[in-house]
């Protein structure tokens, strides 16, 4: 099995209540491809600028990332955002956004990349999104992540995008500026009729909800004691979430989704104790289980056995 | 085993999206009643006027709620709440409060009530609560429920009544301005230091987060097809919550805490689907056991079973 993602590959420069940093790796297919590499193969798609370097590559490299399709503009720079996180951490404030080559990406897949069993479409234009969608046709789980911006300026493009995909990966404000529906449940099955078979609602420091047509799931946040930086959470989550996924063999039955919601939590929760990166680049294995484990306590009781009057 | 719970029995007039009520059975002492009723011999203490009648009697008789300790003010009047919900039933306006016989109020329990197991001290002055507190000598386990407005005027006296009693039942809104935190784990642990061993924060649709000094644990809100009125729905889940204890002889080890969230759980998700206590004064044992099974399948999942790498 393997896994591709295409995305963002970014510097980030980010202040919180916590610290900051000037310049840090970031991106959404980084932080996918850091968390997903636990499970699989990951292949990276996505550009960069002269700016990318070793240090960079030696990242994604000392996690088994396969940066082959990584695509370096001469003479470009590498994407770049810079943002203000307030104090309860649930808004930011974006100061600075220099796409650069991101500006006139276009996904080139190598035959690796397209003969992927799992892909990770993370936020970028729908259209790209489904020209992608289509260049892999051997994959058995395609999920994909959007924004509020293309839900306001290309919506027909997204519907087309998320009709040709497996799962949705969304947060609340999404789904509910998406349908108009404040519901998790009801939002997330509105989206689904126009074809995926599976929805995530992300829903920041209350967890996460997963809809299927016949189930939903719900696994709580897991309780850290420090949140430094929230950057990348959500693709940290998608690469626990897909990557589980992938490790099963592309199987999206209720169980492995279930057990996937779980992963991306954990691996979340990682992401967002440091800054960018770097929690999740030195993270192993047994810490991800035990978060896992501890999710799952969190949230499983022993069935009633109470003698109920009436 | 016996429950006493304090506090008011009201006529509620509310008018949501989905239609209104003149004037309706409610109150948080009868909404909890009505829930705990299904765990144990319920006792309820609180006044009524004139206006209340053989109907009103005969809803909480009918589920088995004890009525002698509920005191018939002569002259008097019974407490009356209107208000409006809005579109998205999260928040509402209160068009009229009426205390009526409430507002002279000195709970007067009998031998009865004060040899109860388990205690509920509904919303109410923090001084009464205290004063309940201390009149029940015998009980294993005491909650409390809470407000704003007890949290801005009379917050010593709201810690007296926290520092006496076993289990805190508030919503995240309510921890934020108790605290300042806004994280419902570290809010939590923050009131707990004034003596509690639990406490229990709703999440409104997020579902409900117990903390104790060890554990956190999380339930979802049982995703309901439509939501009539959320009028008593924080009741009810007291009183299915404090029932489940009170089912267990007063025992609150951790697994009895966990079971009792679902339990509250389940019968609040019945209360909001019609107006005020219409629905839970009709419903049945299985039909709650099948609400909490339901919650067990959607925050449970298998062990994880994946060979990470790193």
């Amino acid at each position: 099995m393997s896994v591709t993602v295409v995305g963002s590959i970014a510097f980030d420069a980010v202040q919180t209540p916590h610290g900051g940093r000037e310049r840090m790796l970031g991106g959404a297919a980084v932080h996918f491809a850091l968390a997903a590499a636990f499970f699989d193969e990951v292949r990276v798609v996505g550009p960069v600028g002269d700016d990318f370097g070793d240090d960079e590559y030696a990242v994604l490299r000392g996690r088994g990332v396969n940066t082959d399709d990584i695509e370096h503009v001469e003479g470009g720079k590498t994407f770049f955002w810079s943002g203000v996180y307030h104090e309860n951490m649930n808004s930011r404030d974006t100061l600075e956004t220099d796409l650069n080559v991101f500006e006139t990406f276009e996904p080139k897949l190598s035959q690796a990349s397209r003969d992927a069993d799992v892909v990770f479409l993370a936020n970028i234009l729908p259209e790209l999104q489904l020209n992608v969608r289509r260049q892999c046709e051997r994959a058995k789980f395609v999920a994909l992540d959007s924004m509020d911006l293309w839900i306001n300026i290309a919506h027909e493009a997204l519907v087309a995008a998320i009709s040709a995909v497996d799962c949705v990966i969304l947060n609340d404000s999404e789904v509910e500026l998406f349908t108009g529906e404040r519901e998790v449940v009801a939002g997330a099955r509105k989206i689904m009729q126009h074809g995926p078979r599976a929805m995530v609602v992300k829903l920041g420091r209350y967890g996460a909800a997963l809809v299927t047509p016949d189930d939903s799931f719900w696994v709580p946040a897991y309780p850290v004691d420090f949140v430094a930086d929230p950057t990348g959470a959500g693709d940290s989550f998608a690469g626990g979430f897909v990557g589980c996924v992938a490790a099963h063999g592309g199987d999206a039955s209720i169980d492995v989704l279930k057990l996937a919601m779980a992963y991306g939590t954990a691996i979340a929760s990682f992401n967002v104790e440091e800054f960018g990166t770097e929690r999740v680049a030195r993270l192993t294995g047994p810490e991800i289980v035990e978060r896992v484990e501890e999710l799952q306590r969190m949230a499983s009781f022993d069935a009633p056995g109470v003698a109920l009057k009436g």
